[in-house]
């Protein structure tokens, strides 16, 4: 959104010292405010960054004095904590749609829903879907034959579910995020031509599982694939067939998980990370951003890096090393002349 | 779908012991029963699992005797086999919608296409597209200017694809894929500030190829970008302009393919790979994951990893002795000191 | 689109010699046209590739007399260079939709625009939202509430777009690229349990980006998430919160940058690198794709490889010994026996 800092003074109750037409898009911190935003002195330790920053107004007690120059404008307010909250508020909204559901909407028939849930514009819920209370679909969503959707839980535009998903309550899904396609599985004929293994499983995200934007999570070919409560997945992350995640563990961005292996509860696996396929990884383990993953044999907690992934200390020690090795390769052949001429003498 | 296991019971016309309440979300295999799942078994020699699988009903023969105590419910019917298709059937439903063309899609002028093909709501499909026989396309996607779709094609939810992209007979397109998207091109000027190569080239699919949700493939910028038939590709992966894909080559989640490159046929590329630019990879060559491919010097058949990627066993050798690299240094340095001293005693 | 090769001739006026059924699916450059494209002799350096192209159809002028066998039919024109034109014209169109606003389209209250727009069918512009004249958003996009977009912006089918994004004149947003959704943060409690950390920040994006097909850029925690002027960023790319890419700065596919983190301007990132949290990467410094950088110390410039990234002839020369470690293990363990003899006889 945009506002002109007299609005925003408004706004606030405030008083304004500068420019009422400038522009502002947003909220910005102290310390990296940015041409464009409003910023806030909320106590007096910050002060330094105030004659430093470059956002465009900074909001101010009624009675800050200050000891030089100020390039933002100023707003005084009463009390910064308040006009604060009340700025991330309106610059916060999240658009979320009241509850109701859109006649632009297309629901198919026997689908059953709680109370208070709303569905957006272009959305298309296929038949047998059933939607707990409270929950929200955004426009241009699909929910596919027989999906079960828990409670509060809140599908954003532009995700397409595939049939027989189930959704466990306050669960969270991202713009364009993909749950239940066919997993990655063929059988090669004699002249190595792909014939499709047809996938009937499902998948499951138990409660409080938050998925990120264009992440995809493949169904089971026979059982599911199992998103355990409590598990956090960034955006653009693969999740293959008969996967099994477990409880309050948190994968970050563009990580793959190939088909049928499992991790365990409260573990982290960092961005770009692979694990490859049929592995049981143990819980707490954390595995730096990039790392391969190419074996189940590390305990719970460890920590690992690496390509294939090792302990971490042990990566980092050995790379040290890698770093060195042209200087290495010197002095072992240094050695090597050494002791010929040495053996030379010896004769 | 979410069903009771007396509804369950009913459907496969058994004999239920058990909870009747116990609700069913899917299928499980015996060896990886979760709760919330009914499995079966089919054979005798997997009846250790059935005293210890979590599934919540088990599919047994009529005959059956249990040994000891079972957890599950049980439904006992005439024929294990028949009742487990039965299963998979009704589980596996995949939504596809019947023939016909929703009144809530948007088809453009000039559009042919052959009988029995379905057109889901809100779909755009727009002027001069051509859709062959027996093809559907689910609800939400968009088929831009002048496109060509064989016979038997499936486009799930979402799938955005531009003008003048090609698509071959039984193609199968996931949800969330785009085809045909302008390359990552661009003529940086004197002042190394960036302009648009315009992209006029295609891409086309060959027959029976299958592409994973997500996926991206850019158009050729003259010509096209070109997979060839039988060819599988996975979620999230990057084809860039100008590459060809040979015949029957499977590609895994995650792999990106830079601009120009070609790759064979019967090709195995692992997941997270990166093929860089310019460069042409034979048929047969298997590319471990996350791999980074910088030269097309290696042969038919090759096995490739690291990073760069080098004849896999040489690699493995190779990361062996980069885990022994701290030990390594220590021996060199007391090799040094030793001769050193050897040194030092014959003067 | 397809057009056989008697309704090109037409179209360029040209004279044919071969099968005027011919499919064409798009044109093709001549040193790699493919069956199914029309190509063109444009200048007589090029005459060798006439005689072995693949391409169906070739242009040629009308004084060309091949000096042998030709397998493509062939079109004379009185002009390559123009009948070239035409094709690329002709092939390249693509789908613009022309100004107006669908009926098909939802408009929110209070969204204000500036003349000649397009806004194509099933997308939904929600309320407060701004859009400057001459921008296109194709059908099937989404945008949030508060959002600000410039003149001559281009915004593909199936983007969504979060609440309170700010995009700059004449950027382009590929197909099903996700702008402004919550960034990845949580904290544990006690029990290692994540509560969400609320994001009420916002994405900018400044003059002339480009965003690639189903990347996704995260908002700001608090302040923005923002992409300077002129910057190009590929296909699934992943960009998370409070994230600044510099001006004229380009990102290939699937490159992804942790929270907090700067890039410079003019800097060259290669695809599916990954660059850690909370790191300064300065101006003009090229990242070798698949490189991990977890380091911002290198200055200016730097051209960097590996994982974790080091300057790239650093990495290159290590990364040459690291190939031949086996044999150095083997020379450094003959090293030891000898010195072990000396050291036996010696004494």
């Amino acid at each position: 959104m945009v506002i002109n800092a007299a609005q925003l003074c408004e706004l606030l109750q405030g008083e304004l010292i500068g420019d009422g037409e400038e522009k502002i898009y947003g909220p910005s911190q102290i310390d990296a405010g940015l041409p464009g935003t409003v910023t806030f002195l909320a106590h007096p330790k910050y002060e330094d960054f105030a004659y430093t920053t470059e956002a465009s107004v900074l909001i101010v007690s009624r009675d800050f004095q200050p000891k030089t120059a100020i390039k933002p404008s100023l707003i005084r307010v009463d009390n910064v904590y308040g006009a604060m909250m009340t700025l991330l508020e309106t610059f916060g909204k999240n658009g979320v749609p009241p509850p109701g559901i859109s006649e632009l909407a297309v629901i198919g028939e026997q689908v059953r829903h709680g109370e208070n849930i709303a569905i957006g514009a272009y959305t298309v819920i296929e038949k047998e879907v059933s939607i707990g209370e409270g929950s929200v679909l955004f426009p241009q969503v699909y929910i596919g034959h027989g999906c079960q959707i828990g409670k509060d839980v809140r599908i954003y535009p532009g995700v397409k579910i595939y049939p027989n998903t189930v959704i466990g309550d306050r669960c969270i899904i991202h713009s364009n995020a993909v749950i239940g396609c066919d997993g990655f599985g063929y059988k090669p004929d004699e002249n190595g031509h792909y014939a499709k293994i047809s996938h009937v499983g499902f998948v499951m995200l138990e409660e409080d599982v938050e998925i990120g934007a264009n992440t995809v999570i493949d169904r089971g070919t026979i059982s599911m694939t199992r998103i355990r409560k409590g598990t956090k997945i960034d955006n653009l992350v693969q999740i293959a067939h008969n996967v099994t995640i477990g409880e309050h563990t948190v994968i970050a961005a563009q990580a793959g998980i190939a088909g049928s292996s499992s991790v365990g509860s409260f573990a982290r696996i960092g961005g770009q990370v692979g694990i490859a396929g049929h592995l049981k990884i143990a819980d707490r383990v954390e595995i730096q951003a990039q790392s391969g993953v190419h074996t189940g044999k590390f305990g719970e907690g460890a920590k690992l890096f690496g390509y294939p992934a090792i302990p971490y200390g042990d990566y980092l020690k050995s790379y040290i090393i890698f770093k060195q090795l042209p200087e290495m390769a010197h002095r072992l052949r240094a050695l090597e002349r050494e002791l010929e001429e040495i053996k030379k003498k010896g004769t």
